[in-house]
């Protein structure tokens, strides 16, 4: 009861901006909120299969130190991605792989913090085996702790231990574009703010500043896209460019690519590499109040990072390439958020993903 | 590729004592290995619902440095615990509720290292929807990485760090009892060790020494089974007697207690706690081996937390608790290991858990 206690309190802290609204229907904990608020679909979901598996992984030998003083030293798994999947009964279309962004893992795809259903189940129930990964070093997949515990049992320099990332909540509301500063929403806001704190409890740390570079994530969605005969790869934010990356490494078997507002669009491909990522099919989606209408200089970036986008994708189509930008904006759709797979209308923003998607990638081939 | 020659070099090294069977049919690359080997059931998966949610969590403020220097200090949500679940479309039993061990996470009880079905569908397949956390502190659960970031600065001193605890390979041969020592299987030994790098990417750094005692999870669980309006909660290894602890916060809400392979049957237990346990059908299940036939000393302790919890078994029945050990090598099955859920006869040990469960625990009030 006390953490209950606590967390409305922390509500009406950080949501003071929209405290009327708050106000009118009584605060509920988050924990009340999450299973309560479930929502069921009214049809089934068959599933031809589902499960999980790895992809990657390298053998590493560490000391009795590295872990963690359970046992004698040996060997250990680490850069392994973990990948869980559904497979609708009814489909045939490409598998898409789906990855999550910045100290956040594939719950990003799945229930909404506000308990509708994730973009992952409704890829399926609109026939596309879905594969959602948790990036290397990040949720399932793990990370590898020994260079913490050497910094622990003084054997390594406290600077040697990876940084470890997070946002706020704070940071989210301005980085996210859920409004102009933490607790105000814009007028039109998708993002369902009053569930925000469902959505901090999606938050991990990022190792990502301590990987390899680049990411083995990369290499690892190439290598799964190559098992699976071909795939759609969609990235967000930290991981938007990942399925271009992935797809210089084979564009064979990346079958289109859908970058859900990319953290970069890399401006310096090489020609050769513009005209081999032309031969993938490009979609690029970004929400909106990319510049900041009040003035407040807390937005600073996602309009260069539209505009960065804008001109790889000028690159692929003077390249032969079919690429595009998704503005739902443009369609008179606005208040989209940065994480746009999760808000209000979410399942809106699929279909038009969906719409170009049917018209490029068709049905697969060997498999199934 | 020159992680695939890798493994292969470290399989034969690994798998020595098997390495007859290793050399007759060609030795796999896990990456290869775990998608193209994944089993799909002949019948489709038809569920009413599935998704992912949070219980609990507690929110603390983080200054920019503990946050890895990612925008300025600030609010995030800690000790939240992260559950994914399936609901079948046909069925009305009580929700089960499946806990991990010590340096894995929910992906214990998806899909075997093998490729084969697990229990989350098997049980969900039964009838029974099923939920998954993964441990507070673990997996998409995240953990709080603030005191790390804090001694990379150094602002605190190494040794104030939590240590991560992680089981090698080579442990995992003797501890989880797949054979005598690292590379040789007991002949009768239901593992499937030609799998064993599989399992080896399911461990995730353990964070369980830093966290609260007792752990956030089990509050969590009690919580979960309170929302679920009743729930039977099944712990393994670590967690074992995880559902124990639920248990005795709320008795009422636990319709049935499964402790798999438990770490510890606590004998600490005072008579009225072991009388309000007593309101609750236990049955604890045990796995082969637990002591070493070949007299090597490697397995000191299963058979004496066997042991320990025949003595907890026994209080309960005295106290008019209705407790049960299931020992398969009673019943004729030899060979079960640690990982019971994962072993070849995984689905065989399944239906003697819901049978045991069909006898006692009824279908579900309130909800469905």
């Amino acid at each position: 009861m006390s953490i209950r206690s606590h967390f409305s309190a922390h509500r009406v802290l950080i949501t003071a901006g929209i405290l009327v609204a708050a106000c009118v229907s009584p605060v509920k904990s988050p924990q009340a909120q999450s299973l309560g608020e479930l929502q069921t679909s009214s049809t089934p979901l068959v599933l031809k299969a589902q499960g999980s598996f790895f992809v990657g992984g390298e053998k590493v030998e560490q000391t009795k130190g590295e872990l963690g003083n359970l046992g004698p030293g040996g060997h250990i798994t680490v850069n392994q991605m973990y990948v869980r999947y559904m497979v609708p009964q009814q489909g045939g279309n490409l598998p898409m792989v789906l990855v999550h962004g910045a100290t956040l893992t594939g719950k990003t795809w799945e229930t909404t913090p506000d308990g509708r259903m994730g973009w992952d189940e409704y890829f399926v129930r609109k026939g596309y085996p879905v594969y959602i990964p948790d990036q290397v070093g990040r949720g399932r997949s793990g990370f590898n702790q020994g260079p913490f515990n050497n910094v622990r049992a003084g054997a390594a320099t406290p600077a040697s231990q990876p940084e470890l990332f997070r946002f706020s909540d704070e940071n989210v509301w301005t980085n996210f574009r859920f409004g102009p500063k933490p607790g105000v929403a814009f007028d039109d806001n998708q993002f369902p703010v009053a569930a925000l704190d469902e959505l901090s409890k999606q938050a991990v740390p990022d190792l990502n500043r301590g990987l390899p570079t680049p990411t083995p994530t990369i290499k690892a969605l190439s290598s799964l896209a190559t098992q699976l005969n071909g795939a759609v790869l969609v990235g967000h934010s930290q991981s938007g460019s990942f399925p271009l990356a992935a797809a210089l490494l084979d564009p064979k078997v990346t079958k289109a690519l859908v970058l859900v507002e990319p953290g970069t669009c890399p401006a310096n491909y090489t020609d050769d590499q513009v005209k081999a990522l032309a031969t993938v099919p490009v979609l690029v989606v970004f929400g909106d109040h990319r510049t900041n209408p009040t003035g407040l200089p807390t937005l600073p970036t996602w309009q260069a990072r539209f505009e960065e986008c804008q001109k790889l994708i000028e690159r692929l189509k003077t390249a032969g390439g079919d690429a595009q930008m998704l503005d739902p904006a443009d369609r008179g759709i606005r208040g989209n958020t940065h994480m746009i797979m999760q808000d209000r209308n979410s399942l809106q923003i699929a279909d038009l993903i969906l719409q170009w998607l049917s018209e490029r990638a068709g049905k697969q081939g060997a498999r199934q």
